[in-house]
């Protein structure tokens, strides 16, 4: 039998459990190309609330009714596809259900790596690459710079602050909260932390960053960035990675009202997604694989331990409870 | 006998002649170092507006009572510095005043050129190559791509529909009067144009950009940024050339609010200024001039006759009153 969450309405700001529905099915014979794969790590990420949305993003609305669409790894049981086969460790966007079955087509056969599988999604895969090329390529982040990270408790954030160390730069991290500012700044080694529920970022910004920001690895959007947008330096680069204070909105929210000084400084805001980046996944692993090995890459897992607490585990993302990468644990790691 | 316009006072919103003052004085010696200049053309810019602040932009602020800041064509009447000497023709911040004396340093000879002086403000110059560059390296536009240009009569606006235009690109204008964009549509050639005093811009974007924005040439800021930002493609270029809706606010403005299609549509929004490409400026100039010897870019010039003007020619650009580059004719371009 497989179980899984449908998609049954369309959130108006938070989302809640009641736009999920659970439904047991039984499982349908595999076509031809086809196979089904049993899912172990289901992938909660922010962008899964803009997959909610009656509107196409970067991948086509998700009509009413659907399985919930959500990045799983998983391992391959039975394939009639000649480019996969049984036991195979895959990654994909398997949904939020126990069995995946369907097309091979976009489903990605992973390497074998030195760490548990659930690396794949807390240290490497889109969580990692995003952190990574998203402060060397799109940001162009250099030693000796200064860079503010928000969200930066969160999955993507926390290697982005630990990136940024390794590679020379001094960084100011965004938080909220005593805890997960303590953690950047004791243990993920952040040079300066703004807990946003005790101080308002703009004040935070002038107290941490005296010199300016050279590189903004964005997170939040909204006030956050505007407060960053006020103390660019010339030549800063703005990596557009997320807005989530924007992603509940009920309507159109104003933009940063200092756009201009993008302009005045010269600087540089530019949205990317890991996608773009899939053809030098290894480049990227073997940097963050050599990096945590050498105990200078941390990375933290919010394990929901069963598929039934998937809408709960998205509700974390936006109270801010989470601390580290969401993730549901929906089947055994053990291997076939 | 010197005779210039100082800043006297500073303007909330628009500017206004009282702002100026008019002072004649008799002409100092020369010290060590410095030269003599008889000013031939003043450059009158949207940037101005921004030097009348009370803060450093890209520029220190001016002190209230000096020398109103402006760029200058002049000939060198004397000179007691080894780097120039009288006759050269000389490009540089000398004031909104008949004669320089100061410092040579900061000045550019200007290489002799087949056409009038007034061509290093209407075709070369901060002009030609805020639009050259702005297009090529900012903006990276390609071939075949659909340009949008905003203030698009204006004088760097209006080189850059033609740059567009000779680089093979579908140029979309917005200017504001049936006059300017007949101009535009049939005489600089423009695929389209959109008369924002007659239509509303998001409005026209949607019908003139039906498979969307790959490359804004971004002059205003403000609604029209917003609605450009509504209509852009994946991959889209913004080049932040300036936001001439925002330099008389009183007060912040909201930005954009669908600055997440930024994000979404992995675009890329770069301010920038025409002093980085300082060094390549004999590059531009010679497409540039090549383009124009073929008849195929043209510029007309907005010229105010008389020192006397300069503060009424500031004013046209807020409103719209220009065609073309505004330039005050300050002496004879007849050369000694």
């Amino acid at each position: 039998m497989n179980a899984a969450w449908h998609l049954v309405s369309r959130p108006a700001g938070l989302p809640s459990a009641e736009n999920f529905e659970w439904r047991e099915s039984a499982l349908p014979a595999l076509a031809e190309g086809e196979v089904r794969v049993r899912s172990i790590w289901l992938s909660i990420d922010p962008t899964n609330r803009i997959w909610m949305n009656d509107a196409d993003s970067y991948l086509p609305k998700l009509a009413l009714g659907s399985v919930m669409r959500g990045g799983c790894i998983g391992q391959v049981e039975e394939s009639r596809d000649a480019s996969l086969q049984a036991g195979d460790i895959v990654q994909g966007l398997l949904g939020w259900q126990r069995y995946y079955t369907g097309p091979a087509k976009g489903l990605a056969k992973m390497p074998p790596i030195p760490l548990p599988l659930s690396a794949h999604f807390g240290l490497l895969g889109h969580i990692g690459l995003t952190a990574y090329f998203g402060l060397t390529e799109v940001a162009q982040a250099k030693e000796g710079e200064t860079l503010v990270v928000s969200a930066a408790a969160g999955a993507v954030g926390s290697l982005a602050v630990q990136i940024g160390k390794n590679l020379g730069l001094r960084v100011v991290a965004i938080a909220g909260g005593a805890e997960k500012c303590r953690w950047l700044l004791e243990e993920l080694g952040a040079d300066a932390v703004i807990d946003y529920k005790a101080e308002d970022v703009a004040a935070g910004l002038r107290r941490t960053c005296p010199e300016g920001i050279d590189v903004d690895f964005e997170n939040v959007g909204g006030r956050t960035l505007e407060a960053v947008l006020g103390r660019i330096n010339l030549g800063a680069r703005i990596a557009l990675c997320g807005m989530i204070s924007q992603y509940n909105a009920t309507g159109p929210e104003p933009g940063p009202a200092n756009l201009a000084n993008l302009l005045i400084r010269r600087g540089r805001m530019q949205g990317f997604i890991v996608s773009d980046y899939w053809g030098r996944a290894q480049e990227a692993a073997e940097k963050l694989i050599g990096w945590h090995l050498a105990g200078r890459l941390k990375y933290r897992l919010d394990v929901s331990e069963g598929l039934e607490l998937a809408p709960a585990a998205l509700l974390k993302l936006f109270s801010g409870a989470n601390q580290g990468k969401v993730l549901v644990r929906v089947g055994a790691e053990t291997l076939a």
